[in-house]
């Protein structure tokens, strides 16, 4: 039976693990993105991290011949280069991270291939995870930031220029105070990720009149459900708009499930349920009953959808 | 040379013309849908004007064996029914369109295959209008209404129950009036179909204190260009929340090309410059220089995009 390894590289930590044909997890492992340290030091601890895998796998009597990476920033997939990336990996921007790979791990270059992590992470899902089984799905991730994306046929959207699925990057009604548009960590103002993200709610706690000593956006769900008013009113104006973009993307691309990742899907009822009622209002008629799903693959998901790159 | 017929089945009507295979239109006729009457009688209709062109055609030696329809509602396209469908055409929905069609010209069954029209219209600009060359697009259409398309690899994305594409039926900032939402015609409200299409200019116009004397769109349009405050103001919300949400769509999906279509896309400047400066707003950096185009084929589009259905 073939395997293949997928790799997770993120902004904070790079995981990867050896993949059976079916989808399934043989073993992982887990390093910190060295992401102050530029490119080539990125490839190199990937390189080496990808390495001790092939060794266990060996050691186990199990070959390995692909690797699949699902990498922060605007990955080509074709070329499989980061094309661009934000300040949370310093240097990346420009790095060949296909040829890179495969070059250190002294594999024949289309052996090694890559794309956006969200893309990796929506392809997992729709293979293996909440979404397996339909022919179309619509994954979006709510966490630090807001993205997905939109699998068709198993294979992801991934646009024209690699920047498909931005979907925390489109307006709502929601992102607005006092009539002016909230800041986006894009550069442009009245997104959906500016109200409808993690850090967002936080925020939107602490102009709601919650204390800023308030440390972070799991403390704002514990003070919710104790009754804080302006906890309450920030987690129901990030689902509110979490659940009416959602709604929207629906009735723009009709995929045949929606699952929905990110720290707040498991946040349980006090995000959740605000955001499928949101959702719901949104759609459609012929819509009304479309299926909803919580992520099911955990950490796992960018990996087996990494994998899933190489294994056809 | 291969010909067939494409048929541009909408509200009002009925437009059919024989195209060859490089997408030229020969000759085409047009009748007014019997939009009162029920899906019989249209089929009828559509039938008796399809033979009138397999008639002209042999007259002139051509031989045409195959039909594509774009029709109003929702499309079934693998079973060529209409699932659903607005009060603009009394009883279509449920009608066996291509089934109904092939039958009473005496064609095999699967000679005739239909979608709904504004993905042939995306399809006849994808391929031989304002996108050629382009190996995805995406369509907007702003008149009446606000619908679109976005097509990959030469097939418009259909959605999994053939609702893709509702691109008006989205939450846009801009549809609200004195923080409510204004209602859209498909139930919802807020959407951006419930200020940017051609009949919310109006609206608008009305609401911003504009004379409700005044008949329609186009004499909103005539005293916005000498200078009448509500009419300009209408036209500059619809033309902002129509480029907002381009935009937005935009970095959801990253197509090659925008294509604009619709009423509005031909008024000119007055509404195609706030149009165009609002959607540019919105981009992320690596879709700065997309190209939006205006729709190059006019009334054509749809059934050169019918046409190209059964030229595979």
């Amino acid at each position: 039976m073939m395997h293949v390894i997928g790799v997770d590289l993120g902004g904070t930590k790079t995981a990867a693990g050896v993949v059976a044909a079916d989808g399934s997890v043989l073993f992982s492992e887990q390093i910190p993105t060295l992401n102050r340290e530029g490119g080539n030091a990125i490839l190199g601890a990937t390189a080496a991290l990808v390495a001790r895998l092939l060794r266990r796998a060996a050691g186990e009597g199990i070959a390995v011949g692909r690797v699949g990476v699902g990498s922060a920033g605007v990955i080509d997939a074709a070329s499989g280069t980061v094309v661009s990336a934000t300040d949370s990996i310093l240097g990346w921007a420009g790095t060949g991270l296909a040829a890179g790979l495969a070059e250190r791990l002294g594999f024949p270059r289309d052996s090694v291939r890559a794309v956006n992590d969200v893309h990796a992470h929506a392809l997992g899902e729709a293979w293996r995870g909440a979404a397996a089984g339909s022919s179309s799905s619509l994954m979006v991730a709510f966490g630090t930031g807001v993205g997905g994306s939109f699998v068709l046929d198993g294979s992801p959207v991934l646009g024209h220029r690699y920047v498909g699925g931005h979907v925390g990057h489109f307006a709502s009604p929601y992102a607005y105070h006092e009539g002016k548009a909230l800041p986006c960590v894009c550069g442009g103002s009245g997104h959906v990720e500016a109200i409808a993200s993690g850090p967002a709610i936080h925020e939107s706690f602490v102009r709601f009149g919650g204390s800023p000593d308030v440390p972070d956006t799991r403390a704002v769900f514990a003070l919710a459900l104790h009754g804080d008013a302006a906890a309450i009113k920030a987690i129901g104006a990030g689902a509110g708009a979490a659940g009416q973009a959602l709604g929207g993307l629906v009735n723009i691309l009709d995929p045949e499930t929606v699952v929905v990742s990110g720290g707040l899907a498991d946040a349980g009822d006090l995000w959740w349920k605000p955001m499928e009622r949101a959702m719901r209002k949104e759609l459609m008629g012929p819509l009304a009953d479309i299926p909803v799903l919580r992520a099911a693959l955990g950490n796992t998901a960018a990996i087996v959808g990494a994998a899933k790159l190489v294994l056809n």
